[in-house]
C-alpha cells in the first residue's frame, strides 16, 4: 500500500515530510488540504489528525502526525537513504541542528516572513527589524557550516537540511516582496549576501522530485 | 572517560538530560552551572556551547548540546535501555509525543509557571487563565494516554515521559505556590484532578536515580 500524506500549500512542515519522501525516493500519494476550505478542520480531517494540523501521514494502517514524528518514523521503517546519520555523533549532530533551528530560527524568521506576506509590514517594521538581526546571526552560523561541507551535517543530505529549507525559502520569498523593498532588510541579493547558503539552496532545489515539494499556491 | 553533563538547575531541559542519564544507568560526571553567578556565559564554558544554554553534554571528544540531541545521541551511543523506541511505530509515536510536548504544551505551561515563579501573578491574570485553559485540554488528553499505559508511549519509560516530565513538575510547584491560590487554577489537587497522571508522576518520582535530577534549588 503507498504512503499517503495529507499536506498543505506553504506549510514549512509539510515541506518537511514531501521532501524526505523525494529524497528518500519513496512513493507517496499525496493529499493536498486546501486551507481556505478549512480541509484540515473537516471531520474526515480531524478523525485522521484530532489536532487539525498539517502534515499527517498513513502507512497503512499506522497514522501519524508532527512532521519531525514523520520523518523519525519514514527513516526508520525505510532506512535506504538515511536522513538522522549513521553514527551516533551524526545523529547528535543532525538533532542538535534540527533542535537549533526549531528554537532560534523558526520564530525570528515567522516574525521576519508574516507582516511582509500579511501585508502588515509598514505598523510591524520595529518589530521585523528585531528579528532580522536574529536572523541575520544564525544565517551567518549556518553560512559558516555549509562553507565548510556541501550540506549542513557534512557530506551528504540530512534531516537538518529538510527542516531548515522551507524556512529559508520562506525568508526568501518574503525578502523579494515589494513590502520589503523599503525596509531593506539585507538578505538579497542572497548569492552576494550568503554564497554558500545560496549555493546550498541551488543544490536542494536539483535534487529530483523537489518540484513536486514547491508550494503550488507559491507558482 | 566518564560522561560529563553541564546543566542548570531548574532548566527543565538540563532535567531531561539527567533523566536520560539515570534511565539509562549511564554514569555521569555532574558540573551544575550557577545560572544567578551567570556561569553559562562565562568563556570556559561559551567555548563548549557557543549559545550559551545548558545542557552540554562532553562524551570524550565529543561535544553536544540542545537538549533533544543529547538524548538522541546518548539512546543511539549506548543502546541499552532504548527511549526513543524498538520499531518504526514505536519511534514515531515517542517523536510525535515528543513533537507535542515542545509544540503545544511547554508554552502555556511557561505562561502559567512564568509569573507564579517570578511574582507577577496578579498583573497577568488574564494571560495565566487563558494558558491554564490550553493547559487542561494537553493534560486531558495525556491523563487518557496514561489511563491506559504506564507510560506515556506503552509498557515501559521512553524519551516522551522524559520530555514532559520536567514541565509537569514546574507547573505542579508553581500551582501550589501562595499567589495560585487565589486565582483558583484547578490543578490541585493533582490527584484528583488527573488520577492517571498523578501517579505517572510518582512512578517518574520512584526511578532510581530521581533524587540526583531534581533542581537543588527546589529543596
Amino acid at each position: 500500500m503507498a504512503l499517503e500524506v495529507y499536506w498543505a500549500s506553504g506549510s514549512p512542515f509539510s515541506w518537511r515530510v514531501l521532501l524526505t519522501l523525494e529524497v528518500k525516493q519513496l512513493p507517496y500519494q499525496s493529499k493536498l488540504l486546501t486551507f481556505s476550505q478549512r480541509e484540515h478542520k473537516s471531520p474526515e480531517y480531524l478523525a485522521l489528525n484530532p489536532r487539525g494540523k498539517v502534515p499527517t501521514l498513513k502507512d497503512g494502517d499506522f497514522l501519524l502526525y508532527e512532521s519531525l514524528a514523520i520523518m523519525a518514523y519514514l527513516d526508520s521503517a525505510y532506512p535506504e537513504r538515511p536522513l538522522f546519520g549513521r553514527t551516533p555523533q551524526e545523529i547528535g549532530t543532525i538533532w542538535r541542528l534540527v533542535s537549533e533551528n526549531i528554537s532560534y530560527v523558526c520564530d525570528p524568521i515567522g516574525k521576519v516572513v508574516g507582516p511582509l506576506f500579511f501585508g502588515s509590514a509598514a505598523e510591524k517594521e520595529a518589530e521585523i527589524r528585531a528579528a532580522a538581526t536574529t536572523v541575520h546571526a544564525e544565517l551567518a552560523q549556518l553560512e559558516a557550516v555549509v562553507a565548510k561541507s556541501l550540506w549542513l551535517a557534512g557530506a551528504t543530505i540530512s534531516a537538518a537540511d529538510i527542516v531548515v529549507f522551507p524556512w529559508m525559502q520562506m525568508l526568501l520569498r518574503a525578502a523579494a516582496k515589494e513590502a520589503a523593498k523599503p525596509l531593506n532588510l539585507e538578505f538579497l541579493p542572497f548569492d552576494v549576501r550568503y554564497p554558500h547558503l545560496a549555493a546550498w539552496v541551488k543544490r536542494v532545489e536539483a535534487l529530483p522530485g523537489y518540484e513536486r515539494t514547491y508550494p503550488p499556491h507559491w507558482r
